[in-house]
């Protein structure tokens, strides 16, 4: 029997469930839709039905250890997602006991990133680091810290909210109804709105022009860069420049090995690798330059969200 | 036998000495120059025959645990103080071994934000808190970050610089060579620096007009403040709008159950703890609102650096 952990990571529209071994392979990978059913308990039980008829349909057979789940809102201490605005389930959900119940195995639950950070350690580049922080730069950015070997949850279970740190004081919107949030510039979002900041301030010919703000996509402006578009380039020097100045407060805050950036926006790699490394070392107090690695994450960003889920299981249920 | 360990506080001019039991009590308090002697083994040497004649003095007999030390620039991984500006030993000093071989008891060191927090853990208001950040208000601003019921020391022994992160893109210039570093507005140095900034710009009758900038101190400030004046009131709103607002944001992070506020400036009371709690609530992120305690830490400011050191010799060698 191959010893597994299953991770599941609810997102809005899909669920992915995985089978991960202790190595981070991954078995029986399915996906099903989060907006099955009325109620949580109507979901959970095509959720089983998904993974029972799964393990059927297998010829191997596997010993579970434990079920580990990323969401949205997700909150460690509890196993609740707590009022998840993008999620169709309101109020707080009892996520791990109602799991634990139905599936008769335990189960642990986090937010997404926070997963990924187990996941990065475990699995990928932060093998044996026990200070590291991997940001998560999708729609939004999100973060997990790891201090001392262990995921830092805070005092409510909410901790590592990196994207919502103010960067630019009455700067741009933000979803969360503030201004100036990190992830209102460094996110596959906030690159779009210095793309049209930069090419309006500019006024110069650019790939990019004929894109509306609908068209316009971080995978798009990564095109323009590789054909050596100007303007492109300087939309991911901005971008770079303000994740790096954060990224340098960051480090004050716990001065950590190495940090990861995963998701979306990561993929452009050297694009926004270089300028975020060069003005977070520009702005790094001086005993912290020259320190710290800044790194692309290790994960394979298809099953990163499934293998950190089971990543936080095997963490919990492997005694 | 009274079972104690030793604090020892090192700062650029004076060293305090206390043999401090498991609750916090102070024994044998005593002071030296830490001027004495050309290098570091010198002064050990008056440090020892210090502690000894304390010792011999005394009628009351003492089971020794282990010495705490804190010190500017101290790094607890490696038991040196290293590169510290304000001390006349230079480059790379090996405290906890050097005291280790002459005083022949187990030694530990961290710096003196570090072991405020370990104090203010064992013996003052964050008893039995496990995520807490305590803020120590001096000349600069330094600070102790607790998470999982450990320091955050970090990968290189010197997280926790929270008076490093930058709060104003080209803001004042900071002792460390940058510009708009917290402590150059949160300390008892730069709310001198924002009551020259406010005096000049309001241009209005107030008690501090008679003052030079050598005279006018966060005290004098603070007097004036008390007797009515709305310049110093205005400045302490200033100094707790700077310093409220990056609480807000070291909350995104780390998600505290509590941040204590240590050090001359928080002799204010509740001058500075009103506009900083003003301002971190109206900028913290909806999750974190009303929910983070903002205190006066409870240590006593006389003894807290040696209770601090001491509470870090009880952590490490009371087992």
């Amino acid at each position: 029997m191959r010893k597994v952990g299953i991770g599941i990571d609810i997102g809005g529209t899909n669920t992915q469930i995985g089978f991960v071994d202790e190595d981070g392979k991954v078995f029986l990978e399915t996906t099903m839709s989060t907006l099955l059913g009325e109620t949580f308990e109507e979901y959970l039980e095509e959720l089983y039905n998904v993974i029972e008829t799964a393990k059927a349909e297998s010829k191997e057979k596997f010993d579970i250890i434990g079920i580990g789940v990323g969401a949205p809102n997700g909150n460690f201490y509890k196993g609740t997602i707590e009022f998840a605005p993008n999620l169709k389930w309101k109020g707080v959900i009892e996520v791990t006991k109602l799991m634990t119940e139905k599936f008769g195995i335990p189960a642990v639950l986090t937010n997404d990133a926070n997963a990924a950070a187990i996941g990065e350690m475990m699995f990928g580049g932060a093998k044996g680091m026990n200070n590291f922080i991997i940001i998560t730069l999708g729609t939004g950015l999100g973060s997990g810290i790891v201090v001392n070997g262990e995921l830092v949850y805070g005092h409510d279970g909410f901790a590592g909210e990196l994207g919502h740190v103010i960067v630019e004081k009455g700067g741009r919107v933000c979803g969360c109804g503030r201004r100036g949030c990190l992830e209102t510039y460094a996110s596959a979002t906030g690159i779009r709105r210095t793309a049209f900041e930069v090419i309006a301030d500019r006024n110069q010919e650019t790939l990019l022009s004929s894109l509306s703000y609908d068209d316009i996509t971080s995978f798009k402006i990564y095109e323009a860069a590789q054909n050596g578009d100007h303007i492109a380039r300087e939309i991911f020097r901005e971008t770079g420049r303000y994740l790096g100045e954060a990224l340098a407060d960051f480090v004050a805050n716990g001065s950590p090995e190495a940090i990861f950036l995963f998701g979306g926006l990561a993929n452009a790699g050297d694009l926004i690798l270089e300028p975020t490394e060069k003005y977070m070392e520009e702005n790094l107090l001086h005993i912290f330059k020259n320190k710290v690695k800044l790194q692309i994450s290790q994960l394979n960003e298809g099953d990163a969200a499934v293998v950190g889920a089971a990543a936080l299981a095997w963490k919990e249920f492997n005694v």
